[in-house]
């Protein structure tokens, strides 16, 4: 089927690429006239014939709220746009609203995969009406990776779904990614263990933490042993910090994910504020430094 | 090649099967009749031609330490011992020792898989000698999933490697768990979320969260939806609680693994002594539990 | 000086009475007739002669907002209202702009110290220009507590500085009171400990440890031994998440606060979901209850 | 009455000057002549006359285990040991099993009070049998601060338990001086807040957050407003340590400590091995730093 896409960065790109592969029409729109297929959104609602289906892969809050916007002003009623992006949840029933006011349609699609995805298929969770998504499941369908459409497939329920499954999708994937860090730092540290990358290798087949993150773990290890020319100092983008909030909101114990989430908040100070009190009031109550008989109170 | 297994219980039977199905000569000893090839260790001494590789598959602790005593009395100079429990690692240096007083070898082999090994094929982790794990390789080969050797089985470093490589892997699959079982709590939590047995499936593949861990955990739901009929009282079996020890043995942060094992603790308790003082001091300076202006002091 | 003073609760009540004690006149409203000096917020205006102090001490959230609503229409040009509630400082800013279109100022104010500041005066945290903390300062004088101003009395900040310390105090507050708990909980498990409460006590001076909340739980302790009459279900108030959202906000790592709310949560529940995931998980890959080799996998 | 102290650093320097000043005789040995008052412990035993009692104040670990067996050589049946320090709980049977085989008796007595003690009396807390406690109560009446009894000195239990409670005292302190940090931090991060030292010091009287800790965090920052001077790099001691491996002996919930001593291991990082595995992992399936549409999978 016809599909316009807008933002072809890192993932548009390739799920134009991926989408052209299964047969579909897709014309792309990017500011950058190097990957653009057209020159405004404007031109992309012109080249598409109704009704639309226009899928919004840009970067999440501000500017998918934009485009969102410049959408609603250039769709007609019965056109469909989904938001692929990061957004969070939150956003999809303002989005929606904004649309149905022009009876143009609306779902989020939570988005996994990354830049594999081009090559294995992305996992997808979707929010919003059964007519909707049943319109869009060519597309549904090329993306997914190749099987049963429910191992990589969901209609997770109403508008907002799709989009806090992928939150608490992402809140899973850095509380993995520390467990395994840590295991990681663990080994390390033991002199008993002498073939570390060999330990995590042994892990990838037959055992019980086996995973396509243990096995993403032992190609970033074979590329640079030790990590050698990797920096601690790890960024966040969102849907960490969204599943601790949502985890208050809802009275839901999370030590794991907001441990691994306060683990990259740490790694991006230079010095603690925290820690200075601390060390401070070990100064206060303890005496200096070098002590002799007890160093803490 | 010929080996003889001290105790069938789950793990020991199965390995069992599966190395007479590669063809290895297996005589196996348990306490049970019913499941014995032979009714003693010493009967298991003399019915192995020399020089002998006999694995001990037993519950780990006294009964691991009891058993190596006693091989140690019926085993000759050039035998080799294999333990491949859930032994802490600490215990191989002692074991080894006194093996070695009698010539006779040692290996540790951390074993992963659990019931599901029968079939994959179990991933090894070895601590020990070049020469002793050479020597016992044919019996790993036979254990390991298919494929390239590497990819299920690790010679680690000397003695006490293996169970340490084995001992992290566990303090991994707790912080693993946890992960998964956060964000399984906060679907369950979320009404926007109708079909979230539907959203872990859909994780199965093309996520960056997807595992066999993931896998168990739809066939989990799918045999018993909401868990209905599970309790969340979760025992620990030892590697969870030693991962953080070595954790503080080096000094290495592990807040995700610790929170993990500190959720089992919790879950066994019926009500928190802890979060009994808690109560007592808000109502220490808060008044009673009814309250109008200010819940908290 | 006279001020008007809206909520009599646990708290508004203290407090009229402290004031009054300290010979300002306090004509105080409540709903509640037997405890009201006046039958309206509109007679509470129409009582107090201008330029008029309003202090509100209500429940935070939509109550708090419709009395300071409900204040705009009755007060006049010059007057000043005082928000000393649990508010959320992101209320504050609001409510002062409100205030401000009949140019009546705003001030807001944490309040610390229980049902004990009637007894020992109340720490307080303002949030407000230089110019009504100035004209509100002989209330803040009667309120906190005895002794040189600063040690009980702050001018935070402009509006919501206030309550953004009280926030963080509560937040503080729970982590305190949780140390102090698992301590407990420890000392309760260890058999060699003869006499938690006598451990407890003995704390109480001369330790690094000692503060007012140690004294509260020696007290707690001695009128009722074991906590036997107290359930570990503990609510929270609003301050403790509301501090957790601002360590996100502001990228600050804050384990020891969010383990204490998690804390919280989980005694609110008779079983965990995410333990019972975990649970289901083990039972996965183990097989079932009883084994006899490995626990885990 | 006559007292054998051995050890005059930072501690029993300290405490020799308060038991003097209470009116004992106390005879110091340190290795350093300037400040012992004897030349070795043989002297030692040599000055006091019989039944003697000897207060050892040493470093913990195999310090106070090679004095205590000296000791054990140069003292007499009738004779009575107290080791002060903050040795591990689980060393005291041992030493107390060694002085026993020639009769001499012994005490664990857990200290605490830090540089303070000498002014304000230190919180003490005895293990032992309830004669040897009552022979040295001068000696504790003195150390403790004035006021009754029971709320600075506590006969905790057998041998063992006055280590123990003061393990568990050491852990709380991490927690609280954690809880104290956390909220000193968000402090800062928080522009509204324009007085950070002010809102401190406010607490100091009245709120439910007062203590001697906050007396000090004040007192720190008057001394180094924004700990300019002070690195965030922060030892640890031990206790911190041994109060989270007694929680996994005992199976108890301590999240709280446990953060705070794992952010202390984290301080001393110059970077994190387990971060930087994170930091690898988001590469390998997000791409390169720059990314336009999804940081995360």
């Amino acid at each position: 089927m016809q599909l316009g896409l807008v933002g072809l960065g890192k993932m548009g790109f390739n799920m134009r690429e991926r989408l052209r592969a299964h047969g579909h029409e897709v014309i792309g729109y990017d500011p950058r006239p190097e990957v653009s297929d057209v020159a405004s959104l404007a031109d992309l609602a012109g080249a598409l014939g109704g009704p639309r289906v226009v899928w919004v892969m840009v970067p999440s809050g501000h500017i998918t709220r934009e485009t969102i916007a410049e959408l609603a002003e250039v769709l007609e009623p019965g056109d469909l746009v989904i938001d692929g992006g990061n957004s969070r949840f939150t956003e999809d029933k303002p989005n929606a609203d904004l649309l149905a006011k022009n009876d143009v349609g609306y779902l989020d699609c939570g988005v996994s995969g990354g830049i594999w995805g081009l090559e294995n298929g992305y996992g997808l969770m979707v929010g919003g009406s059964e007519a909707d998504v049943a319109r869009a499941m060519p597309i549904f369908d090329a993306l997914r990776p190749e099987g049963e459409r429910a191992d990589g497939f969901v209609h997770a329920g109403p508008v907002g779904a799709g989009h806090y499954a992928k939150m608490i999708h992402n809140g899973i994937e850095y509380g993995l990614m520390h467990a395994y860090a840590e295991g990681y730092e663990l080994l390390e540290a033991e002199d008993l263990v002498t073939d570390v990358h060999g330990v995590l290798r042994a892990w990838t087949k037959g055992t019980v933490v086996r995973s396509w993150l243990l096995d993403l773990l032992v190609k970033a290890l074979a590329e640079d042993p030790d990590f050698a020319a990797i920096s601690g100092y790890t960024q966040d983008s969102g849907e960490g910090r969204w599943t601790v909030e949502e985890a208050i909101n809802h009275a839901v114990p999370a030590p794991v994910i907001s441990a691994a989430l306060f683990a990259r908040f740490a790694s991006r100070q230079s010095d603690s504020p925290a820690m200075k009190a601390v060390s401070a009031l070990r100064n206060q109550f303890g005496g200096h430094a070098v002590q002799r008989v007890s160093e803490s109170g």
